[in-house]
């Protein structure tokens, strides 16, 4: 018998030919897969936000990879053709490091088989995205060991199945915690501006029979001021060698709020979100998406001294945070000595 | 000349026979005034939030017993019908005060005027209204001197002429501030789940040539983290004895991150807003809305798993306040002394 939890959800589905992306935009309305044969499909899913959530982007970068060989090799330019989807790739979303991590391995992998690069590229693009599985059900493991008899908890955005290769970071943590029957209440924040608690985590955790709660980003504090959460628990897009971490536009204020409530906060995300290049979370660059996520199309010509301001990411500093969860190992109080042991 | 504000927009006109009620869920896509003849009409409005903020609800109810009396006297139990039609009134909305102070007022006139009551209650109706336009414009310029060289500002939901009698509590401070030159910047939280700052207060601003940047909710602790705003300017639905503020979900929130940010927070109401019968914030009934404002719709009985925690406003300790400005005069930090000083 398997130990692999069923899952009811695939944001990533690969055909050995073709890459099925779940779009996320639909949910929870529509259930469509849409199905990319190249790389450059392949990154403007990546961009659209089709498919999102850093593990998750960077299994999809490392099959667009994948899809480049195969429609290039053994052209004589192939190397330049892939080369250069590659960096169409690496310039879909700024913030994730996992899509730069996996595209600095295929990369590599692919100056080192130049002959016969295709199998080589195929076996490690369905590795990363089955290491990403393992990784998220150990990190489920080790974080639920962590919140103990922990009765409540809050998410932000979407940090599960979806957003990784299956079970989730953040979720992953509550799924396993939940299914040892400590955890009560599952808190979600709905997440402005693209609603990712309110269509994808409410979603999936409903798939799997986990009841949520939904709440609106600005109600969390006084969710924390009223006593009804222990843990904040969320994901990560990149974390700096001393423990600094991005994440969704909102997290950094669920830190503060938690700081100032006694509320305790956990990130858990796989190793492939370090970037040890990185001393701290100033160097991260914060993607700014289209004001119009927040304009709602009403605020055109006519009104042009409506403008937005749409940061999609902030930086959490590591003294803000209780305990980073990852596959390797966790560090708690990363304010204190940073994340580098965890590395290899 | 007149030193009134010329407002592009009211949230109510009374015809004298009739109250037109612009619809606020309509804005900004749709300018439409509904008109209401009798008391329980105007519940109706209130309580659908045609018509919202803590002032304007009060002088809408005040419009309400106005045509109740039109309605029902002289008939033989026009007293009993109107004090019926007042309790629809009263039972509209549970958190703003001002709901029960001007229906208080008219009650007690009623009873004092039970022979020729009709132009007494229209006279105290229209000087509700007309007293609040006048304590907003004081309240602007009492906000503006304690804002003195601030460039940048922050506001959450609508506290503006589409809240009040006209030109608003905190963004008629917004507005005197900005017509003597020192704001550079002002920005609106987006204000979930009823989108008062995306849809009326950006809206409102740009009727009057000001500019406005609208942003996520939980984004706004990253703008006081990058240094972006040195004040929080709001409304409020009560104040207790002691200074709580209960105003829009998502201030308490502010009023926090403000207190880590070193940023400061105004709250801006008439002295109709203050409740003394209540020593804290403590006794302050929080209202509920309907889950599905949060839900979308989306989540029926096939996810029954999922559901919403919906509270539209919170409660902020006078503690983490800067100032409370009303058109009696102001308080400096709140948390020490409450705010009996502005007691008649």
């Amino acid at each position: 018998m398997s130990t692999t939890p069923q899952l009811s959800v695939q944001a990533l589905l690969w055909t050995g030919h073709s890459l099925k992306v779940l779009d996320q935009r639909l949910l929870p309305e529509h259930i469509h897969y849409d199905e990319y044969q190249d790389g450059p499909g392949v990154a403007a899913a990546i961009r659209a936000m089709q498919v999102r959530g850093a593990p998750a982007i960077g299994i999809a970068a490392a099959y667009g990879v994948v899809l480049s060989v195969q429609q290039h090799f053994p052209a004589a330019d192939w190397q330049s053709r892939v080369a250069a989807d590659i960096a169409t790739l690496a310039a879909s979303r700024p913030t994730a490091v996992n899509l730069f991590w996996a595209l600095d391995q295929l990369r590599q992998l692919l100056a080192e088989n130049p002959v016969e690069p295709l199998s080589a590229v195929t076996e490690l693009a369905i590795n990363i995205h089955q290491e990403d599985l393992l990784a998220n059900q150990a990190m489920g493991e080790r974080g639920a060991d962590i919140l103990g008899d922990a009765k409540a908890v809050l998410t932000h955005c979407n940090a599960g199945a979806l957003a990784t290769g299956g079970y989730g970071t953040a979720l992953g943590v509550i799924r396993s915690a939940y299914q040892r029957g400590k955890l009560e209440s599952i808190y979600a924040d709905e997440t402005r501006p693209w609603l990712q608690g309110a269509r994808l985590t409410a979603w999936e955790l409903a798939q799997d029979g986990i009841p949520v709660t939904l709440l609106a980003d600005s109600a969390a504090a006084w969710l924390m001021k009223t006593g009804q959460i222990d843990w904040i628990i969320v994901g990560a897009d990149r974390i700096a060698a001393n423990g600094d971490v991005a994440n969704k536009i909102g997290t950094y204020s669920l830190a503060v709020l938690a700081k100032y409530h006694g509320v305790k906060l956990m990130v858990a995300a796989p190793s492939s979100t370090f970037d040890f290049s990185l001393a701290d979370g100033s160097g991260i660059e914060i993607e700014q998406r289209d004001s119009q996520e927040l304009l709602h199309k009403i605020y055109l010509d006519e009104h042009s001294r409506v403008t937005a301001w749409n940061p999609v990411f902030d930086v959490t500093p590591a003294a803000l945070i209780t305990a980073i969860v990852t596959e390797r190992g966790s560090v708690i109080n990363p304010g204190l000595h940073g994340v580098k042991s965890l590395a290899l």
